[in-house]
């Protein structure tokens, strides 16, 4: 009776799949009619026992398939430019997976051919503003409840890093996510980043520093800094104390089941970021979903992934020269402002 | 392309409209065909806004509809049989809120309609098990990693009581679901059942006991007992302490942001079990229409209903009597021994 | 330049040692003129090294002493009464290791004796009176902040039992601590004791029901529950649930440095009373000196040790019988009335 | 019998006093022979009550009585040098509260003065040392059990400033403390400081910034950063997070009774450092005494106070400038290289 979103995922990773199996589960009035990858083997295997959902290999097939209401983009980011402008050309719905575009200029070129379209059509995959806590700790900073927002500790670890690991991934693909969280948590731009190596863990590989501590300030002054410890071997653990005129709210506490056995108790470390943010990766897509059916696009902007990729780039030279940088943006579109 | 679940749903109260909003927007592949309720105008208002919902006052009409795939019952108790019998008569998948029925006697004759189909139909909405943490602990009791459990120690708190809220209710409507947890948890059925009253709040309504305790003792001498604080103010809680020969397990601890505030930290404190709940909400049915689109039922079973009204007529019974009670029940037929 | 309190400890075993460098070590004014042990060797052993401490075999040596200014009991219980009667006679303060007595028709002859000198001499060693959070709890019972107590619910759990350890012993010298604190908490008397087994670990000796649970009423009604666990494996632990008619105190929980490693977070359980409660005998040790030097005593009374020792006797008939048994104690004299 | 340690209390403010009371009371082996301070009517208010002690106006009369055993400096910090240089000339036991002296160079002449003594004197107040938990964790950094100390996190936060607090005060008497505990925690020189200001509460004074994050960084590359927050109205709150190669360690957790009432769960901040380093101070002036009962001294050193001064000055030319300075130390001489 009601009318499913048909959704086409370009793009069947890890991330793809994942969010395929969510269309495909548990988004209601979503159904994935499509998935594109370059792999045929993976394109098949990721649509196998997905009802109604064509494997391709070139996401032109997908597009020009009158079916395709939507696109979700979860390919390596350095496809996503390509992918961003060929689904902007049929003016539908796009769900990107972060970052919009691996540098600020390609990801500027994407926002004026948004701009171009007269409205929003692309939400970027930050998914850490549909976790609960997130969105708890955002409406408390815009309450006013405990007066002005003034500092932003992070600490973003997770157990090990994939072989291939840089210290410039470090920024782009981890901080990534701070940099969205303090501006997400500010409703500010950073201004500028800064980055301190030190003793590193022997278990980073080689030629890695591992932890980093990034350092950051907003336009009002908020001091933000992200402890990032990517070989922590522990677990995965995402945590922000947030501190205000009236207060302090800390979120990423433990919690679940305590156990108590052989003189220990305690809870279970979560393994990855699958497991810690699947609840905001489902209200995410869902939130999405139901936007596109009603013609609508909500969330973070093709602006917020185009300031996270400033970000990163300051960050990078940051980590290089030791020096604070200075985050360059264009003039915001009106557009964004709203 | 793919083919949604239409799920009538019958009685439009809060526990009906909430499973229409979660069906009609949260839960994959199903969709609301039917909103039954004897109140036209409550059926209509909980039809509107929901796409191909027809609101209709007689269960009957949306049984003989033939897009109907499926049942929710969300009626009162002691409507439950009725509707019960109506639909399995239709022989589709039912997803029938607690209490099965208000009786064992009624409970017993349903399972017996049931088990003449051959199959089962009926899943009960002891939704409990459907909770992360629930989960986690039964399985943990599976495992037998602590070896054998010992004891369970439950808290049920609400805040305050509707009115006409009766030491009956207490047992039949709260109690009713630590029945469920223990013969979950333990995985046997529970022999006894005695009741203890004291001190009671003067926040109760006059003739009511609150808080009481529930003891129970399960076939291999499992120890439970439930604090039932129906009246509590400050809150929403459930928890319970599982303990077991190696070790001891806690569930339903606080949880979310830590506020520090005013010389206190600490977190907000749950209204009500639809906000504890939720998420076991949203897997229940999630599951129960994807089993029924696979033509299964699972989850707890109408034996697991009939069960749970005969503790909660023994505990009524020790209530009274202040005496230990024993649970009689019949043989447990085949159908519902796996 | 100060005068120290001369103290003359009676029992060389764990508590005695344990107190001995209380007194000789941490207390402030504080000093161990003699150690009797019916053992010289111990005794000798448990004065090495403490400055001016006598090492004897007889009691009375030690009261003959005119440097006697205190006595502490901390010998087996058995031998209590004797201890008490000749301290009683110097008219000098005591403090006697709980219980007072091991059964409450000598509590009793001890308390009139005491009556006799028409003053409180004796202190009895429920520490647990002085642990911060006890007394916290206590006091927020006294305020009424919370309105009137309603329930206790009680965990006490030993790791494992030395050899010996029985049923009885189960409720005499672990169940005890409990009896007094619900005393402390309500201010009220109990009135009545069940004890319900079940499910026994494997871990117990032979003959032993382990845990028990142990159910008290008060003269207001108010509900108590212990869970008694000895051979927990696990660890020490002891908590208490209050339930309020505006809230709910949990003391007990969990505390001290949170260690995140191998993919647990958590704390150590203390292995025994002696870490758990080690500040708090400080306090009460502390306190008795001090009161001492003023020529005073205070703190939990014999009538306090005779209505535990009640108590006990009740909870053991309880325990053989399963029936609930009645707590009968005298008329409470004058002198403990304040 | 046993010789108890008559100490001269140099300074009757709120330290002093505090220190008097504990001397006094809680602290075996110890009498307060003398208190000094140039008020005579603060002195004798503070003598008042303690038997023994002298009230003084001249600390010369207190180290020229005989019966002075030791000597516990609580006076402000620039009075500090005069006392020291005093009581080295006696050749007794000295603690001196933080701040050893004011600045490095006056702190360089003590140790010094202490050297020609050829044995260490001079305990210094850094009595986070002695809190469970910082001992805790200092053992497990020595055990190496997590792997290498990688990073620091601090947060040191008071509701209020007194008047007169000054930026240069908030290092000198707040950040003091993270020095010695990153000194402590690391077992290592700080070789830089660097000191970050932003948006400021509007609860500090004109002139404040408030809060502060101060980034140092030791010899081996240990990264440590404080978040120093001295208007932050809540309460008082001092935790560090320490990380490791193989895990994270967070000490100065929320800890003590849980409260549910009123919608919220959750427990007191504590008021201040006096509350939440009690036992802490107990402990310090406790081990101090017993070490002076024997003709020792132990615990943080005159370098540990030297290296501290010189940490506030490289602190306070950081906050100044914006800038990364480098703490300059003199060789550590022989005498406290153990």
């Amino acid at each position: 009776m009601s009318r499913n979103l048909s959704v086409a995922v370009i793009g069947a990773g890890r991330m793809g799949v994942d969010h395929i199996q969510r269309l495909a589960r548990r988004t209601h009035g979503a159904e994935v009619s499509a998935v594109v990858d370059i792999d045929p083997a993976r394109a098949a295997a990721a649509a196998a026992g997905v009802p109604g959902a064509a494997a391709l290999t070139d996401i032109r097939a997908a597009l020009e398939d009158p079916r395709t209401d939507a696109v979700l983009i979860a390919t390596p980011g350095f496809l996503h430019e390509d992918a961003l402008h060929a689904a902007l050309a049929r003016d539908i719905p796009i769900l990107c997976e972060k970052p919009l575009t691996p540098d600020s200029v390609s990801a500027w070129r994407v926002l004026q051919a948004e701009e171009k379209l007269g409205r929003k059509r692309i939400q970027v995959g930050f998914m850490r503003r549909y976790d609960a806590e997130y969105a708890h700790l955002a409406e408390l900073i815009r309450s006013g409840e405990l007066g002005e927002l003034l500092m932003l500790h992070h600490q973003h670890r997770n157990p090990a890093t994939p072989p291939g690991f840089s210290n410039e991934m470090l920024i782009n693909d981890s901080v990534v996510h701070e940099f969205d969280a303090v501006r997400f948590f500010s409703a500010e731009e950073i201004t500028s980043v800064r980055v301190r190596t030190g003793k590193t863990t022997r278990n980073a590989p080689a030629g890695m520093n591992d932890p980093q501590q990034v350092l950051m300030e907003t336009t009002s002054g908020v001091l933000a800094d992200v402890e990032i410890y990517v070989n922590a071997q522990y677990g995965y653990e995402v945590g922000t104390q947030a501190v205000f005129e009236q207060g302090v709210v800390r979120i990423g506490n433990h919690a679940g089941p305590y156990l108590s056995a052989r003189g220990r108790w305690g809870g279970t470390v979560l393994p990855g970021f699958a497991e810690r943010f699947s609840a905001a990766y489902d209200r995410e897509i869902q939130s999405w979903v139901d936007a596109a059916l009603q013609g609508d696009i909500g969330g973070p902007s093709a602006w917020d992934g185009y300031a996270a990729a400033a970000c990163c780039e300051a960050g990078v030279e940051a980590q290089k020269t030791g020096r604070t940088v200075a985050v360059e943006l264009h003039e915001k579109p009106l557009l964004y402002q709203s």
